[in-house]
């Protein structure tokens, strides 16, 4: 026996390209290689939840979703996909205490007060005489007046006259833009306040803290924060809404769901016990309650046979103060901080009324770098193969994310593939977190489709730039036009070829040429996922086989091979539905991406809805058209008309509903109408026929019932048959009773001729009198029953 | 700037399997390397159309669409499947002449006649004395009798009686109990139109022949067959419904259509010309307007480098002349074959009345083996990556495959992976294709879904002998319980735990353990699956971990971490409609595998259907509760009760069934009803917003002209405001004019005293009457306006 041996000998084969992933901490393409085989850990930096989620958020988290697809659907890997929930934040602190203490002030104040006006005017000054005003050249002085709407026009009309204030102030151009914005709505608000005094109302105080909300917030929260009683559940409520809201955002743009989506508020413990072992491994020092992560020990630090590198994502960055101090937060100080260069791990609680937590160093909160550490340590391990988040992230959070949880872990690298995500500019101009003017997801989504963004965001290679505009809007709407027509093209042609029975089977030069061309597309296709997720690329191979398609279409025209375009069709179907393109189920043919919804609010449109509805419409439509044919039937009466409808309706309930498994239940509805289900058909059928049989039962028995009275009553009658003349006569009576009787029967002398007594004459007339009842009865019967005949 | 280098220094890799395949080639599990790069070109042997398909050809086609889902949709291969469809065969042939000779009988024969009786007792004398009764120790006598059916009497009774004939029968079991069958039906059919001989109708006639066609097929076949004009159309129209019945059937097995599916009718000039090259390859011969493939020449001879290599996946079977002569078919003599070994290439045309196709050979018809060949170096090449079958075809079919391939292409190797199906036995009992008692598919399908079957084949490996037994089924749905039952569990805990910001985001060490469980499920379920597609292995990892996260369950009740077990459901329900084990589309939470439905004609029902139906159900019982509310009030009278109804109607058409995209054209239905359309919404909805505009604006325009016209009726009715007597008085004529009037304030003088001309006052006074007119008029306006207020 000589089988052949390998198999690979005779038929040579083609290099296979493997999946290379541009890396942040190598800035080249790497080979992507995971820890475990087919196996992903990837950690992404998820949403601080304070506020609606807007574009920015979009291109971050459907880029990621977009990777994260192509790595499971396409390359097969089962990814384990961990995101936190930023819950804990001097943004969220911030946003959530001046928003309690304006309800709080809402709630105590049903009318206008002067107070009230009195304090928001002050609230108006402190805001007028912030930071920002004072740092541009020859400031307002605020000294001079104490009318603060006076020192406002003063700024406004500097801004018109005063070159240089104006040039100054447009530097900082969006910083100032929201000042003015956020006075003028004030100062609208106060003087409609201060004309409404007398006779206000609840509404009026509203309109004066929501128009005033900017100056009177922080305001509030500087004079009355400590007041707050607990000031982690005013923090969670905000942060829980807003978390909810980010995940109703991310659904509308089909982006997965997480598999672990850590709460910072639910990992302070772990928090502190990082922190500790930091403190242990020589990397952190503790002063005045806070912890402070010390980067000129670490960086450069002797490791087991490695040295601890600082800022490896953006190490031109390494002391950038500003960078850093943005990266602290708000309410954040530096107090016992050594260097500059170094970091909270840990913040000592600073005023009453902030929210803090017990820890080994005094009440305090955890720092903003080190959550993702602890959460990606406690449910990843020591290291992963992804980190993900957006690219201005990069330093200091992702610098000092490395570099705390190598302290922590004592290891040379953690993580072993950076991603991060481009920019998203809209128009060409760039979108930052202190403009207001920014596109919520849920504003565009009013425009534009989910799968419109997806396919935007596509064209453009997610680690680059992108520039969200018209331009790139009427493209992809361009595109995605290319798909549908080509999907409705050819199921068009299915639909119309008739019985796959008469297809054409056969091969031509033209087939086998379009074969190739898919075969090519597919290989290219794969080239440019494995080049980095190249997806501008890979929507492009789709594209150009689309046009090859088209071309083979007008060239063949009805002779076209239909199971050479399926193939095409079905391949680019599955692709576009991997990327997470496609919306409701596939159709039963496997071609076609759906019907895309506006508002991204229907997650499961079918495109096979008909064939799901078709009995329903078939069902209404008949029940109707049975309603109006008895409602133009001249000959039906009023009373006929009211008890046939009634008929259709319950045979409907009982029948067509039945078959629908729709249940109605008449009556049970709030409004006196029909409580409806939708059920299972076959139990509801199983149910009426269990109905019908005991009702079969019933009326079974009320009949074998019926039956037997019928029986007696005839028997009774036939009782009456016999005359009293004849009752007491042979055959009725035995002959050798008596011998004689009387004109109507009554016997009155027996056989021997011996006279019958009274009293038993008596009996007899009484029973004589009994039949004759009975025989008229059935005179009146047998009469009846002649007529009837 | 010292970025880290390569990433994989410092965290290790784990090993990866790799896929292996058990190849019939080499009889062991060879590492699975494609030819190009995630492109695989598979040629599956398909169906020879000419009868329902079973239970053997569920396994083998279910079995292989598994094996290409799991490298498809599992691997990320592009798969393409290129699967035959055999239409021209001896045994299509004989079935289609048989069929078309009984057809023709039919339709010539209104009523019985004697002659039809008799031919049909000569058929079954030809039958009765068939080779196979021959072949029995002591055979029957035919000679000693003229009555047939004596005969079969006597067959019977000697079945019944001699032990060694029937010990013999035994052996040849199927084939004798399928010729008593056949001789038993006959014999019933011809009783029973002999005693109807008069007064018989078409019915009768139908009756004889189909109770008698296995006795009349054959004996038409010889005697009739030279009389078919066409037998290529005969052939075709008996290959092309089979065709279509094999396709129904695979839909319901929920198997995907390949991706070209060649019928060898449409390549018979191919194959001429391929058989023409092995001839000047040396290694066939023609012989008596046939082509032989010389066996014993290909065997051994010399290649570009290699030797070729005869029966390479059946080296045993060599020169067995019992499966060669099989593989020939019933038609095929052997009429200038050289060797026992060689097999038909081209077969010349012996009878007349056979179909053929001209050759350099004169007229003919493709061998069985050579069709695969040529149909598969069209489509695909020079070679492949997988051939597959069922295990039978593997002599001598698949090898002479390999032999004349080989020699046409002068390759050593055409195919590189050759996959066998196991057989499939019932209850322990083999199938064999002549035995009648098979399953068919669609028969199963009434008792089992086509989930059930498929479930229960990964249940055993693909490449071994699967017993279809009551256990195995058995076994299976309980499979299919622990499935149904985890979905229904996680999804209820899902749907009751409320909103998902409520829900436990922390990670215990019972959460991590089932994650980590879940992890290594995801490694041995890759390991299984690359261990040669071992599904019950696979299979059994996701049950063992649906066991592990039930005790999680158990052990944490209602503070179950809902999103790790969600990671778990979410997984396997991927992984099981990876299978193709999953129906309809998939929930929106994306568990659960959807909803089997018996038959399998159901391929669209959604898991997710309630959703889409509910708007119908919520509007037809809206409708009926309104229409019953209608007929129930008392206080509407009949004409009233109608009006109602048709407006209700107009409504329903006009508002609800727009807002579903239900199109109602009263009037246009078959059956003067509504003609109902489901389109789009949004489409219906505009055009009712068009309609209504159109309404709208001649309504605007009615309006328009009635106001004209009122303004008209004003004016006329405010010049009647003047009453006659001081029309002709100022200031209605300047002061200048008249000095004198009459009673009635005709004027009779001019300004100076000079009286008014007779012809001047009747004019005045024939205004004057048209004006008292108008002032009539104006005065009953006036009081009418009056008491209107």
């Amino acid at each position: 026996m000589s089988a052949s041996k390998a198999s690979t000998s005779t038929q040579p084969m083609d290099e296979e390209p493997v999946l290379r992933v541009f890396n942040s901490l190598t800035r080249t393409k790497d080979v992507f290689k995971t820890k475990k085989p087919k196996h992903i850990d990837w950690y992404n930096c998820g949403p601080t939840v304070y506020d609606s989620s807007h574009m920015g958020h979009a291109r971050n988290y459907l880029t990621q979703d977009i990777i994260r697809r192509i790595l499971r659907d396409y390359f097969g890997y089962n990814v384990n996909f961990v995101m936190n929930i930023t819950d804990i934040d001097d943004k969220i602190i911030l946003r959530a205490r001046e928003k309690y203490l304006l309800d709080q002030t809402k709630s105590s104040n049903p009318t206008l007060t002067p107070g009230l006006i009195k304090d928001t005017r002050i609230a108006f000054g402190k805001f007028l005489s912030s930071k920002l005003i004072k740092s541009l050249p020859s400031p307002i002085d605020t000294s001079s007046t104490t009318d603060d709407l006076e020192i406002f026009h003063t700024i406004l009309d500097k801004y018109k006259t005063d070159a240089t204030f104006a040039e100054s102030a447009r530097t900082k151009e969006e910083k100032f833009a929201l000042y003015i914005a956020s006075l003028l709505k004030a100062h609208g608000a106060i003087k409609i306040a201060e004309g409404k005094l007398n006779g206000s109302n609840q509404q009026d105080v509203d309109d004066l803290i929501d128009g005033a909300s900017d100056v009177l917030g922080p305001y509030y929260g500087e004079t009355l924060g400590h007041t707050i009683k607990d000031p982690i559940s005013v923090s969670r409520t905000l942060a829980l809404y807003w978390e909810s809201e980010y995940f109703k955002d991310m659904e509308r743009l089909r982006i997965l769901p997480p598999n672990f989506k850590p709460r910072v508020s639910e990992y302070v413990n772990e928090i502190v016990q990082f922190v500790s072992r930091i403190i242990d491994n020589g990397f952190a020092y503790e002063a005045e309650g806070s912890v402070w992560f010390d980067v000129t020990k670490f960086d450069g630090a002797e490791g087991d046979g490695f040295r601890h590198e600082y800022a490896k994502l953006q190490p031109g960055s390494k002391g950038n103060k500003k960078l850093i101090d943005e990266g602290e937060g708000a309410l954040t100080g530096s107090k016992g901080k050594r260097q500059s260069a170094d970091f909270a791990l840990w913040k000592a609680k600073s005023k009453p009324g902030e929210p803090a937590w017990p820890s080994p160093w005094g009440e305090g909160r955890p720092g903003w770098h080190i959550e993702c550490s602890v959460m990606a340590s406690a449910i990843l391990g020591k290291g992963m193969d992804i980190h993900s988040g957006g690219v201005d992230l990069m330093f200091p959070h992702h610098d000092n994310e490395l570099a705390q949880s190598e302290a922590y872990h004592g290891c040379q690298q953690w993580v072993n593939y950076f991603l991060h995500t481009g920019h998203l500019h809209i128009e060409g101009l760039k979108m930052s977190k202190s403009l207001k003017n920014f596109i919520t997801i849920e504003e565009e989504l009013s425009r534009n489709t989910a799968r419109r963004l997806r396919l935007a965001f596509m064209l453009q290679n997610w680690n680059q730039k992108l520039d969200y505009s018209r331009g790139l809007i009427a493209d992809t709407k361009a595109k995605e036009e290319t798909f549908d027509n080509f999907f409705a093209n050819v199921n068009a042609r299915l639909s119309q070829a008739g019985s796959s029975v008469d297809d054409q089977h056969g091969m031509g030069e033209a087939e086998i040429a379009l074969t190739n061309h898919m075969f090519g597309a597919q290989r290219d296709f794969h080239s440019a996922l494995c080049d980095s997720f190249n997806t501008p690329s890979a929507i492009q191979v789709l594209l150009d086989l689309i046009a090859k398609t088209n071309i083979y279409f007008s060239a063949r025209a009805r002779d076209a091979n239909l199971g050479v375009v399926t193939n095409v069709a079905e391949w680019i179907t599955r692709m576009l539905r991997m990327f997470g393109l496609g919306e409701g189920a596939p159709a039963k043919n496997s071609i076609g991406w759906g019907l895309a919804v506006q508002g991204g609010d229907d997650a499961q449109n079918g495109s096979d809805t008909s064939a799901q509805v078709e009995p329903w419409a078939r069902a209404i439509s008949s029940f109707r058209d049975t309603v109006r044919k008895l409602a133009m039937d001249k000959s039906i009466s009023s009373d006929q008309l009211s008890k046939q409808i009634l008929a259709l309706s319950d045979r409907f309930r009982d029948e067509e509903a039945v078959n629908l498994g729709l249940q109605l239940d008449d009556g049970q509805g709030n409004d006196g109408g029909a409580l409806w289900k939708i059920v299972d058909p076959s139990s509801l059928i199983s149910a009426r026929e269990e109905k019908r049989k005991i009702i079969a039962e019933k009326q079974a028995k009320k009949e074998a019932l019926a039956k037997a009275n019928e029986e007696k009553r005839i028997a009774l009658l036939e009782k009456g048959k016999i005359s009293p003349k004849d009752m007491f006569k042979p055959p009725q009576v035995p002959t050798d009773l008596y011998s004689e009787w009387d004109d109507q029967g009554i016997p009155i002398k027996d056989v021997e001729g011996k006279e019958v007594s009274k009293s038993a004459q008596k009996k007899s007339l009484k029973e004589w009198k009994i039949q004759e009842k009975l025989h008229e009865n059935y005179l009146t019967w047998k009469k009846e029953q002649e007529q009837a005949q």
